[in-house]
């Protein structure tokens, strides 16, 4: 079964983009005036510091009073740390004003929360605790915070404590971090000014200082872990003109990317001299921007609001009715012969430009909107009897039940070689029909007679299924419907003689394979099917995965409370996987290393059947040399695995994403290529492009496990059954060579879905 | 305050070793009889297998006929996999008689459940099953398993989960499994007859062979987290007769020792051939036999049980009056001419031998029986009232008041020097009135007058000082006592006029310093001392922690469950740690590398003192120049250390081990040591030997923490206060250099004890 929304795919529509306006240092204060400005100006919003350069200086003249008390003084520990006194208004011109909550506010840049010195980090503190509780009662949204400088900062779990008070001191404010993608060389400019260069050496001796490209990553990764995943903590990334690798920029996609900084660096000069963005960088805006929760953007020292210097008067823009593209040549020689003004927010229109030529977002995102990483629990529909509008979306899919077609009509020539007469088909789980009308269909195509049956269980869906029979013209009255659990069918009657059934024709797949127990359902109609030649649609299912880092979901089940979410951790969901990172890449290909769990092929030899019938019911005859038996008759149906990945890129797993694979049949022409149904994202696209039907699912860690460079990762699967229902367990490995030894550098608990198991 | 229990230490008893008999091969079958036999001949128990040596034959010819069929078979998935039958009579001669809870069985040697061959395991799982199920139904208490083949088993996991299965099919019994304290050479006379030499060598790909010395503990880690560090699972631990390096054997004297399995390959003839144990392993079991939770002994393979080859028939086990030790030349002698029998069961005379002859247990041990790693909530006497038994047992520490008394009496000595006059001295928290006792005989000793006070809080205790002040010869109503809260005491009145305290006393502290919040109420009550020349004793006092293994107490809190106990992680608890693991030992002196958090000392520099007083109430005048404050009065008694650790040895990290030292007082006269008290163990002994007072302070963490070789554990801990309440916060980090790059590789939750914090 699938798991398809129950809505058609809107028509293509442009994401628009938020944009806002930040100077790292403004030469005018914020007022509403200006936030006026810069609406007129096209901002959609703009930042702004909660504290003034007054305040800076004196906070600054504190820490040198202190200081040079300290050298005065005999005994350093006699002289009080700074106090930082409560904000005056001379310290800051915030108030709550019409425009508080369209702006972000910004604590200041020039603290050092981090500092190794406890005085700075002290003051920086005191700082920062004050900005962060007057904009909370100011009524302000979001507030941008400058992450701790990787190079000189050193004490990151002092810093993310600080985070994790200010979270709980505003209980509706929004914590973006400022992080660069990758560490980059500090600014020189800002050190005289800035608490941090002022930490004294004698401190600086726990540095942990930037070692990897990843650095920056690492940085966030502890920050948000001590914060537990909050969500109201997010990030401000900002993005350069030469990008990081491409394991970084997918890195970050799985991080809550609240908004992208774009600096007036990254920009490059075209051409005509007007900024643009380089390619890379915009394909990486092409794809953040793709997001469920669409980024900001945020300019940076783009050059001030137009209009700033002059409050109250209007300014001239340019004219906004002219398209923003850049200009022809005749044009721009229309522009000069006009004397129009040049555009005074060049980057700003630029990123316009970006928007209004989006590339179309693909046919998945149209379908799918709204359920990127929406966890469902997957559909029981052994044990409960789905909807109509259930079957109805299903049924949408454009690829799915064409491949069956052709793989009936495939079975049809084939056995119609041999068997020279009406091919007896059935199909099992019929639903409300559409896998018989392709039968159907397939028999017109080939011009091979069939005798066709459909078996289904849900009384409801028979209604519909005996409905159409009688109404439906290519029906025509012709199949015989048949109300009851496949397993306990008997098989056709034709003319009160019990017939075998040439194929067999099931679509009882989930996202994993078997896990809405399709191998137990067609062991037990299998008994219908013609030993000799007997055809099972389909022949076989493969089970596949990946371990993935999706901060996301994780964050998304650690939120969730309540004695329903007992068992939270413990069971598959199924979801529209989206922001996501593989952790384990192919090293030749570059794609994810999604490996095999299990297959499962129909029909099964006589033999595992024949063991199965004994172990029914646990039936044993003492002595005697023939029954022997006892419990376990579905035990030929568990399946363990144990896969070993190597992490291209060090990170954090938070789970393992499933997908499958299905032939439904192999044509005995071996010219003619099997046909297969894939969601398995290395495979979908050649196997069954365009399918729609299944999300892929999602097996999650309770406790995310830390993945080192190099590390390998072996993950154990099994598929437990007990005669009476089926569950998964999994348990995620982490192995490292260190000191000449290799050894497990983690583990996960071992997950268990007992609680949740697909009942039989 | 302390934690010491409320009994008298009993005397010196000592413990009683329980010793079983175990043959990996038993020539002849366990029944009731041989019960009685093993009894007689002085044995406490015994081992059982489950299954008979026919039903091992009948399972190697199922597997075999398997492995034919396959071979002969052109499709090998059409094979069934070998089914055992449940166990008939023949198989098994367990049944439920007298002496089933007094056996340990155990489940069959030749299964290699780790096996990668499939079919191997799955043969290996349904035997295990079998005989697990069996002994659970008759009622078998204790099941001994053996454990994973390191040099040929791979699949740690799904041995993992097998056992993890068996906790669950038998609510009463308990596992043990059999692990020797290293990777050791294979019985390669093992393998004709057991599944693992069966295993295709097709299937050896994922082999997770043992890398170094630590891997039967690393096998045990993996079992014991994915049995999530069951109660019912334990170890019985193989004891060689070489033992491994003494950090792997106090890493398994952390673990839960069931069992110590003792080979007569262990054993070592003396010079007149008596089996002994060599000086390294006899001072290990004296070690392991001091758990508070003693392990049992068995001995293997050391010999029959006597008489077993004649049931029924009386046997002559030697002459059990003589004393089991080495005989003397006279005593041999006049052995041979009465010629009594030899000991038929020489080694467990040996060990009857090293139990009657055990070293006396420490001090403490015979003090605090029954409290070793028993969880206390830290003492709350600064809001809660002490009760009379708490102080008695409190005042029995023979070693804190006496070095108290010598503080006084070298503070009287110095001071008595500048002021020459009778010395104010104030006591507060007196309590019952022990440290007052102490002045006086100190004022006594030195002949230096002194104007007494007395301080207390608690009504109660109040009524027993002013009784004692009454009664007591030596305060001979000397004393004044005052009922009050030390921090609103105005001080000592002396004919009206208010005095100046010259010597304040006080025992405030708790296992970690000042988490009895000495600070805060020394802070309070600063102000009655003399500014000049006051003295305070205790003069300052630190905090001191180590990253440990700590797998019983975690244990401990894992299994506890409830609303009441929805943050146990999230608190320190008194303890007295018994069974644990020093992860970081100083490389230079083999100690372990316990650090300094944070000091307090008193009195505080006048100048901190002044600032916290601006801060009380949060009042700030507006303008103005000189008034300036807010909140954060109690914020200079805020700490933060972040301390790094290098791991001696790969493991895992349950929590940090706290304890204190203090500088009572340090002598003008320099000639004379500080006196100090100690529970930190690297000085205690040097300190305050035999000072009983205080247990440590252990520092959960929620999740237990993998630790690799050589990597560096950096702990940040924050005493933290909102001038209502203190409390801790403390997070491990862990990182290792990987690929070039040092990188975080684990980390904890930030822990905070905020729910739990001390009032002010």
């Amino acid at each position: 079964m699938e798991t398809l929304p129950g809505v058609a795919p809107p028509e293509q529509q442009n994401t628009y983009y938020y944009v806002g306006q930040h100077e790292t240092k403004r030469t005018v204060p914020v007022t509403t005036e200006l936030g006026n400005q810069a609406q007129d100006a096209g901002y959609d919003m703009m930042t702004r510091p909660i504290t003034s350069p007054g305040f800076q200086a004196r906070v600054l003249a504190l820490v040198e009073a202190y200081f040079e008390a300290v050298s005065a003084s005999s005994n350093a520990n006699a002289v009080p740390y700074p106090l930082v006194a409560p904000l005056t208004p001379e310290d800051t011109n915030l108030v709550p004003d019409e425009y508080i909550s369209t702006m972000i506010c910004c604590t200041s840049t020039w603290i050092d929360l981090a500092s190794p010195d406890p005085v700075i980090a002290h003051v920086s503190r005191q700082v920062f605790n004050h900005e962060v509780a007057y904009a909370a009662f100011c009524g302000v949204n979001n507030i941008m915070i400058q992450g701790p400088n990787l190079e000189t900062s050193s004490v990151i779990s002092q810093y993310a404590r600080a985070i994790w008070h200010s979270l709980e001191v505003g209980p509706y404010i929004n914590l973006q971090i400022l992080l660069p993608m990758q560490p980059t060389e500090s600014k020189a400019a800002d050190h005289g000014l800035s608490l941090a260069g002022r930490a004294r050496d004698s401190f600086k001796t726990l540095k942990s200082i930037a070692t990897d490209a990843l650095w920056s990553w690492d940085t966030w990764e502890l920050i948000r872990s001590t914060c537990k995943y909050h969500s109201r903590l997010a990030i401000a990334l900002e993005i350069p003109q030469k990008l990081p690798s491409s394991a970084i920029q997918s890195r970050w996609f799985s991080e809550p990317l609240r908004t992208l900084v774009i600096p007036e660096s990254t920009f490059v000069q075209n051409a005509k001299g007007f900024p643009v963005l380089n390619k890379p960088v915009q394909a990486l805006l092409t794809k953040y921007m793709r997001l469920k929760t669409v980024p900001w953007i945020i300019l940076s020292d783009v050059g001030p609001i137009p209009g700033q210097d002059h409050p109250g008067m209007p300014v001239n823009l340019t004219d906004r009715s002219a398209s923003p593209d850049l200009p022809t040549p005749a044009q721009s020689k229309r522009k000069q012969q006009t004397q129009k003004p040049k555009d005074l927010t060049p980057h700003l229109s630029y990123i316009r430009h970006l928007q209004r030529t989006q590339p179309p977002r693909p046919i998945i995102d149209r379908f799918a909107a709204g359920y990127q990483d929406y966890l469902q629990s997957p559909l029981q529909p052994l044990t409960d009897n789905l909807e109509s509008i259930t079957y109805e979306v299903f049924e949408k899919d454009p690829i799915k039940y064409e491949w069956y077609e052709r793989a009936v009509a495939a079975a049809l020539t084939d056995l119609h070689k041999k068997l020279q007469r009406p091919i007896v088909v059935a199909v099992v789980g019929a639903g409300r029909g559409p896998l018989v009308t392709r039968c159907l269909k397939a028999s017109a195509s080939t011009g091979i007679p069939v005798k066709q049956w459909a078996v289904e269980k849900n009384p409801n869906a028979y209604v519909l299924l005996q409905r159409r029979n009688a109404t439906d013209p290519l029906w025509n009255k012709r199949v015989t419907v048949v109300k009851t659990d496949m397993r306990a069918w008997k098989g056709p009657l034709i003319d009160d003689t019990p017939q075998k059934v040439d194929i067999l024709v099931s679509e009882l797949l989930g996202s994993f394979a078997d896990n809405e127990l399709s191998p137990e359902c067609l062991d037990g109609v299998q008994h219908v099917l013609d030993p000799e030649h007997g055809v099972s649609i389909p022949t076989s299912y493969t089970a596949h995965f990946t371990p993935l880092a999706h901060p996301k979901i994780y964050a998304d089940l650690y939120g969730r409370s309540g004695d329903a979410e007992a068992h939270k951790w413990e069971l598959p969901y199924v979801t529209l996987l989206h922001q996501y990172d593989n952790l384990c890449l192919d090293t030749a290909s570059g794609e994810p290393d999604i490996q095999t769990a299990w297959e499962f092929t129909h029909p099964l030899p006589e033999a595992i059947l024949a063991q199965s019938k004994l172990r029914r019911g646990g039936s044993v005859q003492a002595g005697g040399s023939g029954m022997v038996g006892g419990d376990g008759w579905n035990e030929h149906n568990a399946r363990f695995c144990k896969l070993r990945f190597t992490a291209s890129t060090r990170g954090v797993c938070h789970g393992l994403g499933g997908y499958f694979e299905t032939v439904l049949y192999i044509p005995e022409d071996k010219t003619k290529k099997p046909i297969e149904l894939s969601i398995n994202p290395n495979t979908m696209d050649a196997k069954s492009k365009d399918m729609i039907s299944w999300f892929p699912i999602f097996f999650p860690l309770k406790t995310p496990v830390t993945i080192p460079t190099n590390a390998e990762i072996e993950v154990s699967m099994w598929r437990q059954t007990d005669d009476r229902k089926v569950w998964y367990e999994w348990q995620v490995e982490v192995f490292a060579s260190l000191g000449g030894v290799r050894q497990r550098v983690g583990c996960s608990d071992l997950h268990s879905s007992i609680r949740n198991g697909c009942l039989m």
